[in-house]
């Protein structure tokens, strides 16, 4: 009963005491002026976020769903994409393109790397007519960060293709910059660097990618992104929004404001490698991820530690949340964050939990 | 700054301040035990309020969202299908269908009037191979009610096809027995009666139902049925879910089911009623609908009068929401909602802003 309970997981992350006060308040109508400041000045908070003067819309969904936006919106039946995936996300935008009948080009990568900028170029090279390149700006599953500026650059140099970028665990945690790299639509969600719960779903796009938008013909219609522009006109969204979630998202984004972005990349900076560090002096196993992410840390565990165990163990006993490894990782690694609201001293109680069960599991 | 915030409007409706608390406790990860018990304790008590033994989904959306999962999930292209329209939201089914390619036969009623059982029986015996016919329990948009129980009765003697239910605003304000009449798939929306903020649906399905999402061809990831089952027998939701808002649902169930279904059915029985008794004492206008709902009532104001500037004064002076028509009806009609919790006093404050502003436009 008393152990306080501390989120080291990479999405949802802990939520700021100004984000859990908002989301106690009586509902406000979503179609009332009160609202729709509220509304506009989420809008406005998270252009300075993306680092963007294009339009940004918001919907009531998960990270998945954003990411189900943007292939439903920019695409049509036959179009011909690249997906590069390098874990457990860009496998799931190669599925929701199955799921809309589409067959993209995948381009993978070993599970621990980012995307090589010279195959990629290669790949557009060799297949002409690419309508829309799919990345991850970090790939939550294994904690690599991609060089999405270069990646845009190369896109924008050898095609016409549209650069959509996944930044669902990127956003606030990793610099972007949406129009100075000009990428096209960049979808994210509320539960991770922008410090809310989960709920939201946004997606940031480019002129470029609207003329695409308005002619794009796969089937949609609660995401149909022209129908939630044209309600952002009024200050509304065309389906009732998550109010409460909304008003957690407009009080953590006055703290990204006031913080503003380069302090923001900053902070993630330090709290990485001071993770790295103490991981290092601590634990002294190797780091899964060849080019990490300020967003979290990915752990090799010792042949013969069960992980799942080890992590459900340091939860029940000690209040702490460690995400394991997806898929062919269960139980071989952990992935501790450092991302959004987590601080210094959440990450010292997670390293300390590990060292001393690590030590006993090895003595 | 004195105003106290009174919403009579149909959907989202006030919280109770347990819903309020249960929304403000630090956030757990989605993948845990905790949540898992959190989760299934939503799933067991929306099977109490749905009265079914069958399966029960949640998703993160709005009630347009569930709606869009219904015929993306039981639908295949070219399927021939029924709306039966009473107002905004048959209209919506309608749309839907066509964002996915499909041309249902649409059965329109006049504003205010339900769903003609009869009208339904000949259209089903002059159309034979119809998939599944889409109904709204209540119809928010003029605060009818549609006799569910009969409608569904002649689909099933008439027909193979599925009865597909919009219950975003009648669930637990009007009886509804999912099993007992034979519903295939009913959604609902967790901001009108389940007295929680607006951000999740739910589905209900039959077995039947689930026949047919197995085969079912329009394409959908997000809202994929058979993924979203699949974990729920892990107590996990396929993508992260708005674990807020859960909290919430499962502190607003915790009181529906300590009321019992009955007695909430009977609570709204009592509030329509004293809201009609009071809205024809003070004001002596006539009722929009023709089978009035338990949700709301719709009240057409006289001509001359400016509806949309009426309730825009008395949210702006007073505190107090109340909705205007939609569509043709803007500025015509007045909805007072008498749903969730909404309490006798709120109705009180409602009528009483209404009738010193009435008395004084008249005047």
């Amino acid at each position: 009963m008393t152990l306080k309970n501390i989120m080291l997981t990479p999405g949802p992350t802990p939520l700021p005491p100004s984000v859990l006060e908002a989301m106690s308040r009586p509902l406000i109508h979503h179609r009332t002026a009160e609202f729709g400041r509220m509304f506009t000045s989420v809008i406005e908070d998270m252009r300075f976020v993306y680092r963007t003067k294009g339009t940004v819309l918001m919907m009531t969904t998960s990270g998945t769903g954003a990411m189900e936006s943007a292939v439903v919106n920019l695409l049509s039946p036959s179009d011909l994409t690249i997906v590069c995936t390098t874990g457990a996300f860009g496998d799931r935008f190669v599925k929701i393109h199955k799921a809309f009948g589409l067959n993209p080009l995948v381009l993978p990568f070993e599970w621990g790397s980012s995307v090589n900028p010279e195959a990629l170029g290669v790949t557009l090279k060799r297949n002409k007519g690419v309508k829309a390149v799919f990345l991850q700006h970090t790939d939550t599953s294994t904690g690599v960060v991609n060089d999405i500026q270069t990646l845009s650059k190369i896109v924008h140099e050898e095609s016409d293709a549209l650069v959509v970028v996944d930044s669902v665990s990127g956003l606030a945690a990793e610099r972007l910059e949406t129009d100075a790299w000009a990428l096209d639509c960049v979808v994210t969600g509320s539960q991770k660097g922008l410090m809310n719960a989960p709920g939201l779903g946004f997606a940031a796009l480019s002129e470029k990618a609207w003329k695409v938008v308005e002619t794009a013909r796969l089937p949609k219609f609660n995401f149909d992104y022209q129908l939630i522009r044209k309600s952002l006109a009024d200050k509304e969204t065309p389906w009732t929004p998550a109010i409460s979630i909304v008003a957690g998202q407009a009080a953590a984004l006055k703290l990204l404001r006031a913080e503003g972005m380069e302090a923001c990349w900053k902070r993630h900076d330090a709290l990485a490698a001071h993770a790295r560090k103490l991981l290092t002096e601590k634990l002294g196993l190797p780091f899964y991820a060849k080019n990490p992410a300020n967003i979290l840390t990915g752990v090799v565990l010792p042949a013969g530690v069960d992980g799942s165990k080890l992590l459900a163990d340091i939860l029940r006993e000690e209040g702490i949340s460690i995400a394991g490894g997806q898929l062919h990782l269960k139980g071989k690694i952990f992935r501790l964050a450092h991302m959004g609201y987590i601080t210094k001293s959440d990450i010292d109680a997670g390293v300390d939990a590990l060292a001393r069960r690590l030590v006993g599991a090895k003595a």
